[in-house]
């Protein structure tokens, strides 16, 4: 399968029977979050990369928003929306859950991710030069970063989902992994370890996943990819 | 236990030991969703209005956010967030299931739950005096809906989930249950009955439902309660 993202004028490369295929573009945290949890779990599937930007015909009809992360069944039905791609994905392959199975435990692990949405629009400010937008958002990261550096030390596990990562973890992680990009704005915005000192390690741990270590891309690649963007010329092809 | 809605000053009404609690405010169509979701599984619970504008000391050390609904369990942790809620009494009452058991078609309704959360912030403009607000709010809530009456037209059934209310039916049902509201505003905001007769048929058989006539409150009570809302000076308590 090309690692390319396909644009207008190219064709849907056929799915072999009995496959699942992930939609997804390289640099996108919410396709990310579904690359994670079909790594942990082993699922065979394939990736069919999508140029954003200029999206083909046949992806458009397959997918009324045209947003990736979209999963592909096996019978060419699909499913989108990152939080509801993962629920499925741990119904339908359960062998290895990645929710608690008490209901309540599994509500905290819900509210607690509902808690990370507040953090994801503050890296827009990446795309700004405005240094007190950056500023502003960088903070409000560490604040809200805060309650999760509370939460971790509450459950003393390594992971927020126990001895392994599970659907907070991988839920949350593809916005911790792009939490250095910040540093190419200022070597001051690095995250406190004094203040955070378990989410530092955690970090430290989640890179050493496997699941993880299969779709982590560098700070130096993310950043690369946010200069192309941010040049009015997006390429997402930038490193393959 | 009492209707009234309790503000600040007064005490918490003593938990009785085994009971699950709601707390709630009587015209929030969040905490109906939960309210539904209780009735239907017919989960024995009390209920404790708060006043919104002016929440109970002891309301807020119970949660950060000072939302309803939120759920008081027996031990007396906490749940919040409507859909989290309500997903955590599905999965904690599992003899009369409001998902379906098939992980894709779980998906396909959430999805649907998903899409109806662009409806809800329409619904704000029943607070504006600007005619052209309402009039592009109520064409917008149509234009949705068109897509709900697309899908409750293929799906063949008198409900979203199927021969009883499921899900995505309670899910949706308060705000369908204010779409009258719209009618205080101009006669001419009612549903076009030929371009939406699924979903008026649909609204007819809910509005038969026992767990929807619990909680259910007229047109003309809505309006009473909006009115005080209007007027700077709510009141919760108009009907109590």
């Amino acid at each position: 399968m090309s690692l390319k993202h396909l644009a207008s004028g190219s064709s849907c490369p056929p799915l072999a029977k009995g496959n699942l295929r992930l939609y997804s573009m390289k640099y996108c945290p919410y396709a990310q979050r579904t690359r994670l949890v079909l790594a942990a779990k082993k699922i065979p599937h394939d990736i069919v990369n999508i140029n954003l930007v200029d999206k083909p015909h046949w992806f458009m009809e397959k997918t009324p928003l045209g947003k990736v992360p979209l999963l592909e069944l096996q019978d060419g039905s699909v499913i989108y929306e990152s939080l509801i791609v993962d629920d499925y994905l741990d119904e339908k392959y359960s062998e290895v859950p990645l929710y608690p199975k008490d209901p309540y435990k599994k509500a905290k692990d819900r509210i607690l991710i509902g808690d990370f949405d507040k953090i994801t629009p503050l890296f827009i400010s990446l795309k700004s030069q405005d240094i007190l937008t950056v500023q502003a958002s960088f903070d409000g990261i560490v604040k809200i970063l805060n309650n999760f550096e509370e939460e971790l030390k509450k459950r003393e596990t390594k992971y927020f989902s126990g001895s392994q990562p599970g659907m907070v973890d991988f839920t949350i992680w593809p916005w911790a992994e792009r939490l250095e990009l910040f540093k190419y704005k200022d070597a001051q915005y690095v995250l406190p370890e004094e203040q955070l000192p378990h989410l530092l390690l955690w970090i430290q741990r989640m890179k050493e996943n496997d699941a993880v270590r299969e779709s982590y891309l560098s700070p130096d690649k993310h950043f690369a990819f946010l200069q192309t963007f941010l040049s009015g010329s997006v390429n997402y092809d930038i490193d393959n």
